[in-house]
């Protein structure tokens, strides 16, 4: 018998954005510990690390999330990022303005979907694991996109216009450093032996250690006083971040 | 050497959301109008009647348009609409409420695949067919939607952000009677016979004459005056709209 299962009883569902990375699973432990029933969304976008895509479902699997979405879309019909077109990911380097590896409209693409299944499932709450702190600099990250975003999706559905209910959008990191984050999900019971951050993994899906996500997660499991339970290669040079 | 090319000179691009139907491409031949290079998109997004591909396919050759992006992306997954699922199209009924045929959120992805495409060109203007007279009740189809949507973009992405334009969605049909837009179409030279509006085409993509959209485009021209070029199964009751 599912111990979790028994916990859901009548609890409301929440949509819950996975990307398989460090933020979205501790979205999605803190949805379940505000009293939701995470219902999981990933995406398959034609990212260079579908590693990705193995993540959420591990983390899916541990976590005994029972409705777990895998949606295929498109993006790299656009191209115009390192992360769906092909133009190097950057290694090692401060950054300034918006990197190479934001995609276009994004979290944009990815919210609208979350609508979407929220509709489909009678849920009126998203959570995102969006940060504005420790974060790449991508203006979708930013507390004011967020409350746009539900502002719009409020007038844009049919359980929204019909329903009784206000659909809210929870970014509920959008205000915490990486450390901050680590140590919440450490409290919550999240193994980050699961996730996966680096932007340009090799072929056996462990991190290169050096790309501005990789760089991230690394100080903030430094900053948090925690070993980062990442599987790394070994070439990697975990002492630049 | 074409004529449309010879015309679009320096012209700012403009990305026209193109379904195939009516409406959109009167919204195309208005952005062209307006002074906009029109480049196209249109989803193959697991609806019925896949035809409408064909009818965008058709149109951006007739009309010389010389950017048109097909993106794939699953609403199957979610299901939930009798576009999208295993559910019956409704036939000569009077609307009532928001019908079976609502996509959950079609028009927010729609749109936010729009702002990605607008981003890669360098664009700040998508236009949208949409309509809030003679529609089918759609709550992403209304003035205050857009202008939420418009809001939102103007905040998600890095050319919205760090650009100095400002992004317009553009939906010039909005406050438009059925038999306007056929009147401004026709004005501006539209082949309406290159167009396919009915939700639930035979095999060889002859409209039904009897669902909803049918009959709101049967209306349509019946108001403006004008014969419908559309192609109609033998079987369909015309006289019903």
């Amino acid at each position: 018998m599912c111990e979790y299962c028994d916990m859901i009883g009548d609890k409301p569902k929440a949509v819950v954005l996975l990307s398989g990375g460090l933020d979205s699973v501790t979205a999605l432990a803190i949805a379940r510990e505000q009293g939701y029933e995470p219902c999981a969304l990933t995406f398959r976008y034609g990212q260079r690390h579908a590693v990705e895509i193995e993540a959420a479902t591990r983390i899916v699997e541990a976590m005994h999330v029972h409705d777990h979405k895998i949606v295929d879309i498109d993006l790299t019909v656009f191209g115009g990022s390192a992360l769906t077109a092909d133009i190097p990911v950057p290694k090692n380097q401060e950054s300034s303005g918006i990197p190479i590896t934001y995609v276009p409209a994004r979290n944009t693409v990815f919210l609208s979907f979350a609508l979407a299944y929220a509709e489909v499932l009678g849920a009126y709450d998203i959570f995102v694991g969006v940060n504005a702190i420790d974060y790449s600099g991508y203006p979708d990250c930013r507390p004011a996109y967020i409350e746009a975003f539900e502002t719009m999706a409020n007038l844009a559905t049919r359980s929204t216009v019909e329903g009784t209910a206000k659909l809210r959008i929870h970014a509920p990191l959008i205000e915490m450093s990486k450390a901050d984050i680590i140590r919440e999900g450490t409290r919550l019971g999240v193994d980050y032996g699961l996730t996966t951050s680096c932007y340009d993994p090799d072929s056996e899906g462990r991190a290169c250690g050096e790309c501005d996500a990789c760089r991230l997660r690394l100080k903030g499991f430094r900053e948090a006083g925690l070993p980062d339970p990442g599987r790394y290669a070994k070439s990697a040079n975990r002492a630049v971040a």
